[in-house]
């Protein structure tokens, strides 16, 4: 049974491994299980678990929410994945990967603006200023040529600090912005909060915007006005979890929802219209979580090995 | 972290600890979240996440059946359970408990027979003769006073391979016997196989008779008879799971099921009249895994220190 602690993955994965692990659980064959969430008998801790298969790995990818960790200093959000040997379905590896399932899910963003945003689209504008949201602007800036970010938050505190940090990291412009401008701004914007209500009003989003929502992760959660998905060409990871636990439980039953995976194999198309608004709806999988385990153990192979 | 590979969990687990830990779970409070079969790419790979939470413990145990293990030399069965600390949420442990698993699962059917079954119960039938009727059945002979056993099986040569073996652990007449004869002769009966059909008729069961029925665990999968449902007393561990992957999705939906946890707890009755016949069916949950492995994790602790 190989074992990786938090402390080996953090520093094994960087973007470019997480983009290419998320490539991958796009576009190769897999099957992904229905989600769990459970909740503890004490109030503020949960729990998901996602499991799923593909050619080359099968697994299960436990995450976990304590909300209690801060006043403990340590980080809300632990994540957890363990990978079973395809020829007996033994343990193989147990890999703790709080930090790399940060770039997981900016990386799942990267391949949708890739796949999605116009090319020339140079102002990202992130909602949110929580830990997520720095990975996301990372990851989105290395897809397109982004001159400048506006951040958005409720805590104008968290939004400097933000800002602050993102700048040193992009060597671009980051400026806090009232969420009005921010979004009227935005060619490509994410939204990354816990929020149970539309974050903007849909008129203020421009044509030909893309939209990465990655924040709705449960039922009850809602980051975009409804008014939006309607006129909008909606993406998704998967279409059964985005119904149910992500953005589109709200969205018109009637629209069509197109899964990435087939936009990136070429099996549908992607924006069509140079004026059209996509949005793209996270709520995780598990074949992200395999084949970043995957490529974390190939690295720590690698790095072993020299 | 803590990980105990399958070597050293088979060496600390024995029936007693199985028992103690199986009484635990189904007396204790705690929440269990839906159970998610997998399959992986290839066929004859199955998984089981069963995930939950006790006031102190919360974590996912992973079941794997890789049918093409028998021709490796390997138990096709395996069992892995993943422990969270319940102060922030992060991996607290690993454990690999197959052989461990095959007795806390004999562990609730023994305990159901201690609930459910006449005192004088003396005649134990085992219809299924693969490794876990071994388990079944020693269990069983821990809480009643069984004088003989009788085994009935698809193949002669197994059944004789397992009466050998039982009759040298228990210390009582072990025979196999036709299935009409073995069930017409039960006190307790025990149905231990992978059936997807009644394995007898409903009228070969006498009354008064205890039924523990441990094989259906997935959609399809039925041991008993119909007309035996509807004639017996109904018990299970987890309603949810036995109406839709036990024994009793084949149960009359009108018929009442009554929780082993609320006998154990004398919240419900179990037995009310000496010729009633009583079935328990156990689909297996999370919570005999949680307390399984916390019982394990402190006998370990015990070895260490002495």
């Amino acid at each position: 049974m190989r074992y990786l602690s938090e402390a080996v993955t953090s520093e094994l994965v960087d973007e470019e491994l997480a983009l290419a692990a998320a490539r991958s659980a796009f576009t190769s064959d897999g099957a992904v299980f229905p989600v769990v969430i459970g909740h503890t008998l004490t109030e503020g801790q949960r729990f998901t678990v996602k499991s799923g298969s593909t050619g080359t790995a099968t697994g299960v990818k436990v995450g976990t929410y304590w909300h209690g960790n801060s006043e403990l200093g340590l980080p809300r959000h632990g994540s957890t994945t363990l990978l079973l040997d395809p020829e007996t379905g033994r343990l193989s590896a147990v890999i703790e990967a709080a930090a790399a399932n940060a770039m997981r899910t900016a990386a799942a963003d990267a391949l949708a603006v890739q796949a999605l945003a116009r090319d020339d689209a140079s102002t990202l504008t992130v909602v949110g200023t929580g830990t997520q949201a720095f990975y996301e602007a990372a990851a989105v800036a290395r897809v397109r040529p982004i001159a400048r970010v506006l951040i958005s938050g409720r805590s104008e505190a968290k939004a400097a600090q933000l800002a602050d940090r993102l700048s040193a990291h992009l060597s671009v412009p980051v400026t806090p912005t009232s969420i009005q401008a921010a979004v009227e701004a935005a060619d490509v914007l994410v939204t990354v909060t816990t929020s149970r209500e539309p974050l903007f009003n849909a008129e203020w989003v421009r044509p030909g915007t893309h939209v990465s929502a990655m924040g709705a992760d449960g039922p009850g959660k809602q980051e975009l006005p409804t008014a939006l998905h309607a006129r909008a060409a909606l993406f998704c990871d998967v279409i059964e979890q985005t119904r149910t636990l992500g953005e589109f439980q709200h969205a018109p039953q009637h629209m069509p929802i197109t899964p990435l995976r087939d936009v990136l194999r070429g099996d549908a198309p992607g924006r069509v219209i140079r004026d059209q608004v996509t949005i793209f709806d996270s709520s995780g999988f598990a074949l992200q979580d395999l084949t970043l385990a995957e490529h974390i153990l190939a690295a720590h192979t690698a790095r072993e090995a020299t």
